[in-house]
């Protein structure tokens, strides 16, 4: 497929019953390459979660729970009895749950799909394959659904020609139509809100410059990439009156797990006055976890810090850039300046004065 | 030369008398790469400060004071009278002058080098060079002596073992042998402190991990390179007890201009209560402009940010990564979290509690 063709138009993740396939949009390719790829062996749908072919909490959700039935499909022709089967099911769901340790979203799914399975035991193995088929299903259709709601509850958040900010891809591509962060932008893109949309390009893996930016510009939206390191300085001009991202994992105190740079986010928002809304499918929220100190958060490989792992361009071309060199950082905000001629603390204005003063009287050149 | 050769052993810019040249390592091919290349012409200056073949405040104003000799030099030998010198000399310092807008360094050492020309406007015109020759050599030399002092006062801010974050390259590649938030760490090495050296990679020209990591390596200092957007994770996990920063351009009132980022890991340190700390040699303090507002922030090209620059490896070999997937946002930095069944606000044990039983009360599955 083109690069050309709108993203907007490719499911996310869906079932293909033609040849029992899951088809992932492979999102390693974007924004260059829009590809579409066929996932049928337990391996890869794994290492299409773990190299992040497919990410994003709900479309791994959705993901994991097709990736169960193909498995329960596959398992149910070989055993004997529901317990044979149960066995070999149980074990296809630990090896996918090992696949990202983050995402509550992977884990729920499979306890959803543990559940159904669990619940038809004294089924005939065809049927408890066809309720697994259908809970998968249903999986997909509730988060279209949840993410529906999330934009038009968003939406009363914001006004027309707002500007707002996302970090990573909380989008179309983490989940379906609306995305959870994107949500109340396509409903507003919908209602002619003529939103200006900037998207923090997020470092290491770039979802935003290469996902969140295609996507939001396949629909239109006025929209602009910016290094994770300017938030500070769109803020300090003004641009932007709400920060929406998504979350992997709210614990029960509202501890919220995101992309790595979202918390940085947000004690930059809450400086300049600026609100933060998590946009959260209740099947996010971890109710069992307290707070976000019992949250574990996973290491990845050094190498998408020191390697570029893309090849070619990282941004959709003709996408509106922010690039400014330098920021201001307010005198409130430095404990100290130091210079050759000693230490300068608060008030500047006379401490900066004394410094220039000793550099005079030091008889050097100013 | 060899990437093996250490960054330490060679001088970011020297005056070359032997083919009247100014020599700089070329710090777009760093860290793969270590190539010094000679500027002659002032239109290979000026191309050298622009592309940041060499950058840094302090090394820039340095290369204006070379760059400035070498032009009275060439200007001289055509030259009938002063008048007729200074009005050539006026032009390449103009010339110079637009290579860079924000670092005051550039405009202080043009300015330095005309105040002597013009002081000299009654000598031979061979006096006149002489003037100007010994006036860049003591810029250098003066620099040189102020990053010592900055390392000196520095290092009275921090202890053995103490966890140190910079953003962008303000160390010896951007000015002499301790540059200026370096200084503190090779002061410090050399007294045996054992210091943890953090670097920002610093988008979108990655001088952090290019350069600072490079140079502190190089130095055997303990270095971790870190995506910009880590920053808040680092400081929460209390693994930074002083942020070390350079600066372009400080105002009277001590509002800062440095690197793209600056501000945003000032705001974030404050929240975390660690230390942030300006290292300005007075060069870069102008008294002129009273607030930060007053600072021109240029914008610089797009593609820095869409296209990769460089074409290979972009840190060291060998450096530290941290690299967390995630990070946990506190629920006081949050304003709102959207679900789909409505928007739950602090305090959040109870509005997360009353949006679960609202999905409960539903009828969906938990």
């Amino acid at each position: 497929m083109s690069e050309k063709q709108s993203i907007m138009d490719i499911d996310t993740v869906s079932l293909d019953e033609s040849d029992h396939s899951i088809v992932i949009i492979d999102q390693t390719l974007l924004p260059y390459e829009t590809k579409t790829i066929h996932l049928t062996s337990q391996k890869q749908i794994w290492d299409a979660i773990y190299t992040l072919q497919v990410r994003g909490a709900p479309a791994i959700g959705v993901t994991a729970g097709f990736g169960m039935y193909l498995a329960a499909r596959e398992i149910a022709e070989k055993a004997d009895s529901f317990d044979d089967f149960y066995t070999a099911f149980k074990k296809a769901e630990d090896y996918l749950d090992s696949s990202r340790p983050t995402a509550v979203n992977l884990s729920w799914a499979l306890k959803q799909m543990d559940k159904v399975a669990l619940a038809n035991r004294d089924k005939s193995l065809p049927e408890v394959v066809e309720a697994l088929h259908q809970e998968s299903v249903r999986i997909q259709e509730e988060d279209i659904r949840a993410c529906h709601k999330l934009g038009e509850y968003g939406l009363t958040l914001v006004k027309p020609g707002d500007g707002l900010l996302t970090h990573c891809n909380a989008g179309k591509l983490a989940a379906t139509r609306y995305g959870m962060a994107t949500a109340p932008m396509y409903l507003g893109q919908e209602k002619g809100y003529g939103f200006h949309v900037y998207c923090d390009e997020t470092r290491p893996v770039l979802q935003g410059a290469r996902l969140t930016a295609r996507e939001l510009m396949d629909s239109g939206i006025d929209t602009t990439v910016i290094c994770d390191n300017m938030v500070s300085s769109l803020m300090k001009e003004g641009k932007i009156q709400a920060v929406f991202v998504g979350c992997d994992r709210v614990a029960a105190n509202g501890d919220t797990a995101n992309k790595i740079g979202t918390s940085g986010v947000a004690i930059i928002a809450k400086h300049y006055g600026v609100p933060m809304y998590i946009m959260a499918p209740t099947s996010t929220i971890d109710m069992n976890t307290k707070t976000g100190d019992e949250i574990h958060i996973e290491q990845r490989n050094p190498d998408e810090v020191t390697e570029m792992w893309y090849k070619r361009r990282m941004a959709p071309e003709g996408v509106k850039v922010y690039n400014p060199a330098f920021d201001v950082t307010d005198h409130e905000l430095i404990t100290a300046i130091v210079t050759e001629f000693g230490i300068a603390r608060a008030p500047y204005t006379e401490s900066l004065k004394q410094m220039m003063e000793r550099k005079a009287e030091a008889g050097r050149q100013q």
